[in-house]
């Protein structure tokens, strides 16, 4: 019999090489110990409410009136909600023009909402955006998933639109720093293959690396894309998360349109954000949205009709976008509250990346760069070569080895560095500091105990894998 | 200067190709009339709370209280919430172990909801299924769109993916049934032309044509796809959309069970559906499901892979589902008021069907089958010769002209046939049967006075369009 249409060996090779590590097998792995009754510390995946994170109270306080709007003629509604988050209820179901969470929205967004977006915009950068150029989505992924080719934000929607994908390599040496020469070389690399480099993605603050670009690195990241006429994506989406004082996040539109004429009328940028991350972290929600500049008007066009074929985001996600961009200002009666949460989460996180820093800096074998911005901790694990054959052995990439020894002895569940590429011979595993401050010093420690054993057991001092 | 990467001329022409009626030219032209301050009526798609529609009480209490969770304890919620709302948002927060709606879940959907949805499915089709086969989804359109290729859901979905889309007729004079010769016919065609079909979709009930398919003419079809090889993917987003009671609701999964072994362990089945349509109508919730039968298991990982890459569906839509499927029970506090509102918007929406069937009956040149199912109503515009003259004229489709025309005149906002497909030389144009009941007989007779006074201009009585 001829093989039937969703059998394994019929379906389109596209989809069999896209891999996404993130919810790999190590997370599958995890996943089933977890069935099984262990307790597992998912640090795979910047998900801060799965790890304790507590929502910020004004922005549900707002979404639970939207999804309840008969509560606002409730003569009772006073006496559990504050007078701000009602009236800010009243706002955004007015800009649904009366049709509430319930109704499709136009596959861009409400309009209002977009409205708010390019005014935050306009605050933060300094330089006025038009709304019609704003476009909401189902979190960023949903945004960065838009079916042009060669979009290349992960290798694996890349794969999947059969693009093809042209890494460049960050510093490790010099914190992760984006040495322009690199990227040179990887361009012209690939075009000596036949391939066209169109697209360049910056994700600044850095996943999995943690590095906040400086004003003069990414300026020459723009000069580098305008000569190769190459589309930026800035994947912009921990914008909030920055850690240290020196380099505060810079977008990339502002620095483009700081370079003046004629470079800021020309590069082509679409940029990210994301109500998942900064103190947010309402990942679960899925609102998010990005911006186009510098993108032909047919070209506009064309995406909004791909958009068009999901028919919308979802409506609460797309108002949890309106409260990110405009949250509660002095003077209202939740500011107080919000800044004391808001806060709260930003300094915690902030220790939590020095505690983790530090804490992998002291094991044997590990060394790791400083969190500066993001959720991630990303340490180099020098594996000895004992190691790197019992890997083999086994069947697995060393670093894979390594992640599911530390998952099965310590419930600890991280992302192999293989999964995000790293130079060759090098190993890294990428953990986010999401987990509650208090669990903190426990985890580290069991991870010591873990990885010092670990290298116990397979260093035997001839010499280990270095950078 | 060599063009950029989004400039239009090298944008992939899958993308250009790709077509949406639905949000296509008419809508925009209806956006654009609505920015002037026009009052339209938007019958272009199936969002009912976009019309008016008022949401059901009982799920939006249970989401307004997950999105709040901390209401739960607040002394005084039980003023405003009933104690079932309450339980119920407690058991939900319970499925996603205490992360709430701000979490990414699994990508395939929390796993308890998953569970009551094959329950649900076991209490409708009598047969037992896994929930580890079923994907909660952002509304069914993100579930169609998992770019397995000849995913034909929509021809523009198959544009984008660069498939082939093979049409097959349905029968206007059979109140538009599905003849299955016509099916081999356009098989055996494409197949002419070196086209192998991969898959086959059923709308049932039907979009745009409303009908309900006969359990024997879903044998056929199950039979057919066996016999080539196709996968059936079966859109029954509209399964609670029912009205006649001749035909009731059959779910492919039902009949295909029915049929017994070989072919019911052997044909592979995709069935959908939404919490957009049925008397819910939550279309801006973004929720749904796929259920995948017959599906080899690394086909699954393939497609949970590719579900991963957007990380979760939006956790409130998800619960949506967990509702839809598992509504409030006789006995509890909140039933009474939830079978009230439910029957009363499926009766209401029956009357309006019977509205428009006899409103568009009653006019010049408009024949319309009855609405049995769904949300529209698909009438044929007979356009005279010269009608058709004057369109050619003004550079547009026929059917395009005319419903341009209804829209300038009227505010109603419709979709013109040729974007579902028509036979040559005839013409439809498809309305939602969503109007406020209390607006039907005005929108009717305006219709009705403007397509007369078209058919009077137009008509010279020399013969028209027919089918
Ligand atoms: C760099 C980066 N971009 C985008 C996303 C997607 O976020 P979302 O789709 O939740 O907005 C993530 C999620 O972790 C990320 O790390
Ligand atoms: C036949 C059919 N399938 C699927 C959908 C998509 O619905 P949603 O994505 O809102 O679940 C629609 C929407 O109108 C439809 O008519």
């Amino acid at each position: 019999m001829s093989p039937k249409a969703l059998d394994h060996d019929s379906i389109n090779e596209n989809v069999k090489r896209a891999q996404y590590a993130v919810r790999g097998e190590l997370y599958l792995r995890a996943s089933e110990l977890q069935k099984e009754g262990k307790k597992i510390i998912f640090t795979n995946v910047g998900n801060p409410q799965a790890l304790g994170q507590r929502p910020l109270t004004f922005p549900r306080q707002v979404i639970a009136l939207c999804q309840a709007p008969f509560l606002l003629d409730d003569p009772n509604v006073g006496l559990i909600f504050p007078a701000d988050a009602i009236a800010r209820a009243k706002h955004y179901l007015s800009l649904t023009s009366g049709a509430g969470l319930g109704a499709y929205s136009d596959s861009r967004g409400i309009p209002g909402v977009r409205k708010e977006v390019a005014e935050f915009i306009q605050r933060r950068d300094g330089y006025p955006t038009d709304p019609e150029l704003i476009y909401l989505t189902d979190g960023a992924s949903k945004g960065i998933l838009v079916p042009v080719p060669q979009y290349p934000l992960y290798s694996a929607a890349i794969s999947l639109y059969g693009g093809s994908f042209v890494p460049y390599y960050l510093e490790e040496t010099a914190n992760w720093g984006l040495d322009i020469n690199n990227l040179r070389q990887s361009v012209a690399q690939a075009r000596s293959k036949g391939i066209t480099a169109r697209a360049m993605v910056i994700i600044n603050p850095g996943n999995p690396t943690g590095q906040c670009l400086s004003e003069a690195n990414l300026k020459e990241i723009i000069r580098f894309c305008h000569q190769e006429n190459l589309v930026l994506l800035g994947d912009e989406v921990y914008q909030q998360n920055i850690y240290q004082d020196e380099r505060p996040f810079l977008s990339s539109r502002k620095v483009l349109m700081d370079m003046g004429q004629p470079i800021s009328k020309e590069l082509q940028l679409i940029s990210f954000h994301t109500v998942s991350k900064g103190y947010w972290g309402e990942c679960g929600q899925r609102g998010g949205y990005f911006e186009m500049t510098n993108i032909p008007p047919e070209t506009v066009d064309e995406i909004y009709k791909v958009a068009s074929i999901s028919l919308s985001p979802n409506i609460a996600g797309q108002i949890f976008v309106g409260l990110m961009v405009s949250p509660p200002r002095p003077g209202d009666i939740s500011y107080e509250g919000f800044v004391r949460e808001s806060k709260g989460i930003l300094e915690s996180l902030r220790r939590r990346a020095q505690l983790m820093t530090d804490g992998f800096n002291s094991c044997r074998n590990v060394v790791c760069n400083f969190t500066e911005g993001a959720m991630y901790s990303f340490p180099q694990i020098r594996l000895p070569p004992k190691a790197i054959e019992a890997a083999k052995r086994a069947g697995k990439v060393p670093d894979v080895f390594y992640c599911l020894k530390l998952l099965e002895a310590t419930g600890i569940s991280t992302v192999p560095g293989s999964g995000f590429g790293q130079k060759e011979g090098v190993f890294h595993m990428r953990t986010t500091i999401l987990p509650a401050e208090e669990e903190m010093p426990e985890i580290m420690g069991s991870f010591k105990k873990f990885n010092d054993e670990f290298m116990e057991q397979y260093d035997d001092h001839r010499g280990y894998s270095r950078m």
